[in-house]
């Protein structure tokens, strides 16, 4: 744990009192987002201290040049940049002309800043005395709208304390933004309008390159003591900027505020040459309802979120903190309406990383939003893939692989590859396996089959023909072999055998043959398109078979475990426990060979493949490998600790779980990897809600149906969560006494506790 | 081979016809040097064509940023490029007004380039039909002087055809240039003043962050029938250029000549407020002598290089010209006599690469420099490297070594790393071994013991504290291993256990223990200078010795061969033979994770150990890994088929040595790589002569005596060769007949060959 100044709440987080160095900090960990757009908590009135601003538009990228020194074949040309977006949140303010900036006032009290998860709003109030000795209280509160989700609402209230002043408030919008991971110089917004009309104003800007067009706009009306002041502002009006001034006399401990609506219309969902036009629809909308109505209705939005997909925790006020704190912003991420967009790494929160989808989708994000959201949710995130196969397949040909052999990206914005390491790039090909397992995992846990005749199977094909090209044949081993690759483990890069991509390659192939047979008895029509157009040959599937069949899977016969990789044990096995705490974080510390040649795990490899593959192991096996791999993890990426969470809970080792818990859902809130400043760690959120449903709650699916092996940490008195399984909805409650199970719907569901069947009928809590 | 347009000759290359596709190539061939600076052979008249311009000044460079999109911990801060250098070279050329301009001719016949490399200079002859109709004759000479290697001379003729005409010359300086491989338009020069005072011109410009000063300088005279036409020039001055303007009716037939001297002083020669005034000095001293005079010295100067380097060969005008070629260019590289300079991979002929400095001075140039220089400059070289020592130990600290560790850097051009791909840098660690091997081939060649105990035990003692770190203990193989490291095949990255590089470890650290006795012994008070100064523990020694003796070596039983690395029988073993060819070379074709999992080998990986430690192996063994490892060698570095000549001429198969041969002394001459336009491979060249006087020749050093086993390829009616054996000069000429055997100097000399004793009076040829 790296920092400790949030306040413990079940429902919001909280920061108390002003400190310059955690500004960063809180603009991560207070971001707001509504699925289409977000922005750190950037304070809205100037700040000259050390800040990070970021606005971020939901699939709006830049194609960054991917120069590297040594260019290698198949490297992508660009890297998918997260952008910087125009600022709209903007307000500066001025007292008696002085400007309110919170890193010059003589002094600051009373500040707070909360994130109200329940309701959807961020509010910061502070009082401050300026250099000119005016005193004010100051109070801001903003949310993005989830109805209507190209607007976003900012209240902003100034009460002087001092004596009668004169208040003058700017709010303005800003397209002289940058990145502030901008390597180049490059210059990504092209600014192509800046207008003002009445108290609205708008600038045009598209991105260079992409061309995405979008218009940043906004509307002001002051209030004063609650009521509107009619005023005509006064426009500035910058080659990149906008802004409307307005000022009005108020007295000692009477209120002006300004209310302000913001946000983009983007070509994403308009027509170019529409944008204004849009945007003035939108402000009409949302200024027809007003900010109470606007407020009330996020509200009510939250509410239907939380309904389903809350969990508390009864007992332990960190732990309830954390997971809310998680599936919170899950769902200012990504709220599953539109299949064109995916699960970014940071969300709307920084820019790292870039690009928006990463193999952290099938791993860790499918199960949350299967169980907590209609299963369409699911459904779009495969079907983005789907939809991206072709890009794939050429991705896998710049490779060299032919025939309709689909390699997926390691990262994407819109299919194609944009991340060039070639260790990554090249050699983290395990990502197609995931893809196909969330295939497999969605059917497993909706029922629903048709994804697979209508999109999934020609997925699958795509995949096995990558791995029936990639695995060669060792005459020395008398198998298949998979050489030069990375493992989830990304501190090993190009090893050979690694085991985790064996084992799911070998799946792969399985299934698909599986899946082929299935699709043939049962979909002949679907069977027979999908056939003509993959051109899928009798010898492939051989092939397929052949492979499957005598792939190597490296093993030791001493420790009794599968190595992670031919030649592990040739390592210097010193456990995590016994290297110089001074050494951590090794990826801080190390140059990368020394990583590479060391035993250290960045997260779970061997580990995962027993976590995907659980049923395929006995709870002895599990252990083995879990007391052989565990101590040489470092979890040094922000998906381990939620993995090695839940095993350990099925070890029934629930001190190790809960510490792990903690680990992964405070991973933020608590910087354990002291980088909170550059944004959150979005996609392992989803890993934390795992941690509680599938770890404590040991939720598996046997044989069809649900099936709970529940433990509680000693911390907790209860928790309680939702799951949407086939469309009916059931809440879990586990305390130290007992677990109840409540339906909801109409029909009867089967299940089993420990191992015993249950009958639940609707609304007939069961104790067991 | 890829082109063939160069006519065949023993002294020259030549080329005959203007075509434009081949000016790029024909600019890297044609290239002069003379150790301090160097240009391409672009033209001295404007060329709107397709041209790659360069200059370069030998030491001056840019440290460009290093940026990768994932930056790894010890990644060095820049790359050090090899800059394009202001133009002194350029003549613009008018006839009636209209410019001379290869590419808008109307029509150009009898061009003709000679690069004459007995005697040093490059001429270029043709006659071209302005678009103007006017017909010219030109004759332009051009030299860098060996004697004053600040100054280069030009004599450009220009003879109207077809009437009375009225010439302009335009002589002028430039440093309005940019480095074809710029990649984030960077400036790299800073110009601080353009001045001219009567026929002389000058600008003065620095490189941006390292401030190398220079002073780019001109001196042009005007010559009427080879008469000096005494014209004040008029003056052209622009920011970046400066001009002067000369013009003169010439008759058709008669003959109007400029002559320009120019170059460099430079701020590591001269203090950087006297760039100017020595620049006026030199060109006092060259127009002292005047052109002829400097052109004679140049052939003077030449000839005394050829003297002691030439190797001519009978019968075989190609095989005659390509080993000239190679010793031409070496010596234009590289002099030996600024123990600050080094041997770039690509000399003054093209900016690929960076840095100055590879592993490719120890490993291939150090033996050419020995036998055909006095062994000072071999001495120089070595020097290098102990002056760099401090900086190869920052340079292992960065990467976590400690205690005094010294991992030299990859690429350098001060002691500095400055290569930036993980797998090279951090892990082609092998490159430490060739230092200290050249360490010990400069003693058993030379015989001066004195760099050992004054430098060169320092220089052991800091490499082999590295391999004693780097090896780690494997419990499993109770073994030493070396994990994690490329070797000289850098199609094979992060592999455990590369033989080659384990051998030479071992090999440093035993050599590094007898010399640590040998000095200890004979010369106590270096001994004690040296503890004292590097503060070696026992315990280090006795680490060292263990290692030595239990360090791992993969060797397959069903092959007899030693592994390339552990793992490499996983691999599909197709032969190059079976490859298809339309693959190759497959680092342009394949993409970099196909090129590790396959095979094949870039250059000699275990061969290169069989090369440097040949002595330790029978010649059954080098045999059974010769035709184990060759038949996957795809050959594509410059380095490999010089190792392959020479091994295959040992196992007495001559027909491929000779096709080796021919590869790597017409390696550029004939574009085997297809990339000469981007410049020569100078490093290579020094393999070349390896490939004929250990190849063909069979030198070796035995019991501290030479040693022959000639050979000579059918192809040849003979060859001969002079070296410099401690201070001793030997010619050798080797036929079908005979081998005969001349000794210059005082001493007598006894020899071997094929292994029967020979001794050598003075002055007293011998026939074998």
């Amino acid at each position: 744990m790296n920092q400790d100044y949030i306040t413990a709440d079940q429902w919001s987080i909280i920061e108390e009192g002003f400190e310059k160095e955690r500004v960063q900090s809180s603009e991560s960990l207070f971001s707001l987002g509504n699925g289409a757009m977000g922005q750190r908590a950037n304070f809205e009135e100037n700040y000259s201290g050390e800040t990070f601003q970021g606005s971020y538009i939901a699939g709006v990228y830049y194609p960054d040049k991917t120069r590297v020194g040594w260019w290698k074949n198949g490297y992508p040309e660009y890297f998918a940049k997260v952008l910087n977006a125009p600022n709209w949140i903007g307000i500066n303010v001025y007292v008696d002309e002085e400007a309110l900036d919170l890193n010059t006032c003589k002094s600051v009290s009373g500040f707070r800043r909360e994130l109200n998860m329940k309701e959807g709003w961020y509010q910061r109030s502070f009082e401050a005395t300026l250099p000119n000795d005016v005193s004010v209280r100051v109070k801001a509160t903003r949310f993005l709208s989830l109805d209507l989700d190209e607007i976003g609402a900012i209240r902003f209230e100034v009460t002087p304390l001092s004596g009668d002043v004169t208040i003058k408030f700017v709010p303005y919008l800003d397209s002289s933004i940058t990145n502030e991971d901008s390597n180049w110089d490059d210059k990504f917004w092209n600014t192509t309008s800046v207008s003002s009309e009445g108290n609205q104003a708008f600038i045009e800007a598209h991105t260079m390159k992409t061309n995405f067009e979008t218009c940043t706009f906004m509307q002001s009306d002051l209030l004063h003591n609650g009521k509107a002041v009619h005023a005509e502002p006064s426009v500035i009006q910058k080659e990149l900027w906008v802004g409307h001034q307005y000022e009005h006399k108020t007295a000692k401990g009477e209120t002006l505020s300004l209310q302000k609506l913001g946000g983009y219309t983007v070509s994403r969902n308009h027509k170019a040459d529409a944008l204004i036009a849009a945007a003035k629809e939108a402000m009409k909308n949302a200024s027809s309802l007003g900010f109470e109505t606007l407020m009330a209705n996020q509200k009510k939005a939250w509410s239907a979120i939380w309904e389903m997909s809350d969990i508390s925790i009864e007992g332990d006020v960190k732990a309830q903190q954390g997971i809310r704190f998680n599936i919170f912003h899950l769902n200012q991420t990504y709220l599953g309406r539109d299949s064109r967009l995916n699960i970014g790494p940071k969300g709307f929160t920084g820019e790292k990383y870039g690009g928006s989808t990463y193999w952290d989708t099938e791993a860790y994000c499918i199960p949350f939003y299967m169980a907590t959201k209609d299963h369409s949710v699911a459904r779009n995130l495969l079907t983005y893939r789907y939809n991206h196969l072709e890009k794939a397949i050429e991705n896998g040909e710049k490779l060299g692989f032919t025939d309709g052999a689909a390699l997926y990206p390691m990262v994407t914005m819109n299919g194609e590859e944009c991340h060039n390491e070639w260790e990554i790039t090249f050699e983290e090909i395990h990502r197609n396996g995931a893809i196909a397992f969330a295939i497999y995992n969605y059917y497993r846990y909706t029922g629903d089959y048709s994804y697979i005749p209508e999109m999934g199977l020609e997925v699958l094909i795509g995949i096995s023909r990558f791995w029936g090209q990639r695995a060669t044949f060792s005459t020395h081993k008398d198998k298949y072999v998979i050489l030069g690759v990375t493992g989830p483990n990304e501190y090993e890069n190009n090893v050979n055998n690694n085991w985790y991509t064996n084992y799911i390659a070998k799946w792969c192939l399985q299934y698909t043959l599986e899946q082929l047979n299935k699709v043939k008895e049962g979909y002949p029509e679907d069977y027979d398109r999908i056939i003509g157009h993959t051109g899928l040959k009798e010898f492939e599937t051989e092939e397929w078979e052949t492979i499957a069949g005598q792939l190597y899977f490296p093993y030791s016969e001493e420790h009794n475990v599968f190595l992670q990789q031919d030649g592990f044990l040739d390592k210097e096995l010193v456990t995590v426990a016994d290297l110089d705490k001074s050494q951590r974080p090794i990826n801080q510390k190390w140059s990368w060979d020394r990583i590479l040649r060391s035993p250290y795990i960045k997260q779970a490899d061997v580990l995962q493949g027993f976590y995907l593959f659980e049923d395929h192991f006995s709870l002895e096996e599990l252990e083995r490998h879990f007391d052989f791999y565990e101590p040489f993890t470092v979890h040094e990426s922000s998906l381990s600790p939620c993995v090695h969470s839940i095993q350990a809970a099925k070890l029934d080792r629930m001190d190790q779980a809960y510490t792990f818990y903690l680990r992964t859902s405070r991973l933020d809130l608590d910087d354990y990897n002291k980088e909170v400043h550059e944004g959150l760690h979005i996609t392992s959120m989803a890993g934390t809600w795992m941690s509680i449903v599938e770890g404590f709650g040991g939720l598996r699916i046997v044989e069809d149906k649900l099936s709970f092996t529940p433990r509680i940490p000693k911390e907790w008195e209860a928790y309680s969560f939702k799951i949407n399984f086939r469309n009916r909805i059931l809440k879990v409650r586990i305390s130290h006494e007992d677990v109840s199970l409540e339906l909801e719907g109409k029909e009867e569901m089967s299940l089993r506790v420990h191992g015993k069947r249950v009958v639940l009928a609707p609304g007939k809590p069961v104790s067991v």
